[in-house]
């Protein structure tokens, strides 16, 4: 079984063969197997071979593309890695949130990692549905591009593996709209047991709640089960109101 | 401010001087500074310098150690990564687990890598308090030493971030203490207000609420909410017993 023969990562106008390998043994590692190399400077190469240390069967499969079009043609779900967090309102997430979101679908996918000096150019970013940005200290926040994948490739790994868990019991994650009526649900509740009153109202209390909520990435079945302990709880206070 | 400058970087018997580098890189990225190297075949090295590219600073000041006990010797806590996951019963955690724990602390603490090709010895690994292993694909499991840096550099850093937040309100990770007893009074509520009862008892509901809960990381502070949550149910559930 390989969950992510949807993903394929796409290196863009790579310089360094060294980054190339080093990005196939990124992927391998992680169960990625589906490698597109825009314009690569130079490749094969026996620099990439040598960083790949027994992934050269990923660049063995690599597909090399005259330009961006080629190696995405194929693609629903296009993603562009980030050094810069961008003031546009572009979609934008980590790569936990992109992980999850990824490893929640089956499109066929491609995650966009650039230049080793420039990045991706902005004609590049506006091809994606989404930005990627790696979370790091701001004062040196260029990170390697084989670095980059390994990041990305272990939160795919890790979300695809909690995920293979949770679709024994048909679970899938709750979307934004369950978990806003969650929430809604969570605050009446608060009201009828009289937690939150007129002199304690809701606002700081639910936000602290949802910090929480959030943070568990709930599944369907969990807010399920959450609402339905709600229910339980209204219900047994509802006789005394 | 460096919230990580308790954390050391120890890389044991290295021996291709880029993957020096690239870890000079890789900690400089997540706001990590201190690296020692135990014995490294080649350093100083033009190839580190390159492969740093720009955290030179991380590699003139990194200590060359002649051997781990002088690396470690100051450290209160120690921490080796292993590929090999061991059945020997040692306390075992993954980046992210280690990386909590981590920066809810501020012991001196190391964190070992081991050779290319061998790792650590079990006599080096019987040296460290826990073990770190990465999770990956275990048909292809030995990742690049400066790779496995980077993801528990990057876990520490998320770690530490999400924990600066946290302490602005003084908030502390819960113990397991709070969090069994915080599960017992759970438990206790929802038998109260009858969502649990003789024909559906607790275990595989209670199994279910801790896998969200402990996904949520909770801290102190929010533990004292959601027991002060469960207190006001069942104080409104009381009079119709």
């Amino acid at each position: 079984m390989n969950r992510l023969s949807h993903v394929r990562i796409v290196l863009v106008e790579t310089t360094h063969p060294g980054n190339i390998g080093a990005t196939a043994r990124a992927m391998k590692n992680m169960g990625l197997r589906d490698l597109a190399l825009v314009a690569p400077r130079v490749f094969p190469s026996g620099e990439a071979t040598a960083r790949a240390s027994g992934a050269d069967d990923i660049l063995a499969a690599a597909r090399v593309c005259r330009d961006l079009q080629e190696a995405i043609h194929d693609c629903a779900v296009v993603i562009g890695a980030s050094a810069r967090l961008r003031t546009i309102s572009w979609p934008q997430f980590d790569p936990r949130e992109c992980a999850n979101q990824v490893s929640a679908d089956s499109a066929k996918t491609a995650i966009l990692f650039g230049r080793e000096h420039s990045g991706l150019t902005n004609e590049e970013l506006e091809r994606c549905h989404h930005l990627l940005h790696i979370p790091c200290d701001p004062e040196f926040s260029s990170l390697n591009v084989a670095a980059a994948v390994q990041i990305v490739a272990y939160e795919l790994f890790l979300a695809t593996r909690q995920r293979s868990v949770g679709e024994k019991a048909g679970q899938a994650p709750a979307t934004a709209g369950e978990m806003e009526s969650f929430y809604g649900h969570l605050e009446r509740t608060l009201y009828d047991v009289r937690f939150l009153h007129e002199k304690k109202t809701g606002p700081s209390v639910m936000r602290r709640l949802k910090r929480i909520f959030n943070r568990a990435m709930l599944e369907k079945k969990e807010i399920h089960l959450l609402r339905g302990i709600l229910t339980a709880v209204q219900f047994r206070k509802r006789p005394q109101v």
